[in-house]
């Protein structure tokens, strides 16, 4: 079994996150484009890395980054009072899909929410991304809601 | 036309904010059972009170508080560095439901994430809630993603 490492994300992890982004199906179109100028990833990875109540997590194997999402935890009064984790940005390395390392991140990212204090986790996915659908099901995820986007 | 006043949630408003969440066809069965006991939702409150990433919407008329929604910017690395805006807890007292009040409290949020620099605001509605899927889609939402949801 490969040497497996989960962590928060740095600064230095940004060009690799960036590639990360883009190899992927619908991210290609949209993030190439805006890859040649580093700075606003740069913004967005400080705001993310100033904020206690998100978290950019890596996974490493042998040295290599082949994974990242973004965690973000929400207070909220509904439900009790009940918090919120947030999944998004779930990528994989190209080479290592279908090897259970989603699982394991996604599995990671969930006890985080629960050592949080979080009694939901939630997420939105395309609706073309099926094989996503499947994943998320295994892992115990309910399809009980749409997801609504709006383009500013 | 009645006055109309939209501001930041005060720790006051909580009570009257625990009625709204409750007077709802999925919120009653789940907050009614909790309201009882307020310090949950103090908690909740003071926590989402202190993140300038959240802001909590109410609505005012003549000096009651007729609606509410949560507003939570997110900074991400996808999409080339875009934050988006989430809308999530909107509720509208009964006795003001189709009279507009909706519309204009959610395109307050959608001007206020505009400000924030969001590129995006999204929001997730229970699969049973019709009425509220026309009411996004007449807004110019896009039902684009599915929502999934883990209890913890």
């Amino acid at each position: 079994m490969a040497n497996r490492h989960y962590r928060r994300a740095v600064e230095a992890d940004l060009p690799e996150l960036v590639r990360l982004l883009a190899d992927d199906e619908l991210g290609s179109r949209r993030e190439l484009r805006e890859a040649e100028d580093q700075r606003p990833f740069r913004d967005a990875f400080h705001e993310i890395d100033s904020d206690p109540n998100q978290y950019l997590l890596v996974v490493e194997e042998d040295g290599a980054l082949i994974g990242m999402l973004q965690l973000t935890f929400i207070s909220g009064l509904a439900r009790g009072g009940l918090k919120r984790g947030q999944i998004e940005a779930v990528r994989i390395a190209r080479h290592r899909r279908s090897a259970g390392v989603g699982q394991a991140m996604v599995e990671w990212a969930i006890s985080r929410c629960r050592d949080e204090g979080c009694g939901l986790v939630q997420l939105t996915t395309d609706r073309s991304r099926t094989d996503a659908h499947r994943f998320y099901e295994r892992l115990g995820f309910e399809p009980s809601h749409v997801g609504y986007k709006l383009n500013l």
